[in-house]
């Protein structure tokens, strides 16, 4: 994996496996994602803290990992997951933290 | 748009609006989302080529937008795409970037 080009990090994009939502995406250093591999649940970096973060750890909304893929230039992880505990993964309440909608202007 | 965790940059996931599947994510600056929102098309900020990219532009494989979300902090766009040309995304002639399946260790 090519953690050079954002200070060793990736964005790790985590898609609902039944329904194929994007339900969020975080980042990755090379320790949360070994961490992710080893577990099979959805471990980030946490910019803001700066430490590891298990997705759910307190909220039990653990996102259990089916699948890990890297795209074509390995700087990108994508995991395709199951949602434990109420299925929210959004901080605010949602399933999935992509809700606001932005209206497109004239199409050319 | 929060742009400020990234250097001005936010990564913009892109998924195909009819299968669903994650084709690639890149990255946007501000005009780069304001173009995105104009045109109706996909426009990444390149960080190898430190300009505008129109995803497609030479190929011709351009992704036109269907709606645009972004997430709880607005550090993060989703595009929900049509591929147009020959529908391939990836620069290696594949539908999508994400195809090096990582294998999971034990799971517990």
């Amino acid at each position: 994996m090519d953690y050079s080009k954002l200070n060793g990090l990736v964005p790790a994009v985590v898609q609902d496996e039944q329904s194929n939502e994007v339900l969020m995406v975080g980042f990755m250093n090379a320790e949360a994602f070994a961490k992710t591999l080893a577990t099979g649940y959805v471990t980030f970096f946490s910019r803001s803290r700066n430490e590891l973060w298990l997705k759910g750890e307190t909220s039990g909304n653990r996102l259990r990992v089916v699948s890990l893929t890297t795209d074509c230039d390995d700087d990108t992880v994508l995991a395709r997951v199951v949602r434990e505990g109420d299925g929210n993964v959004c901080h605010t309440g949602t399933r999935s933290c992509f809700t606001n909608d932005i209206a497109l202007e004239a199409r050319s």
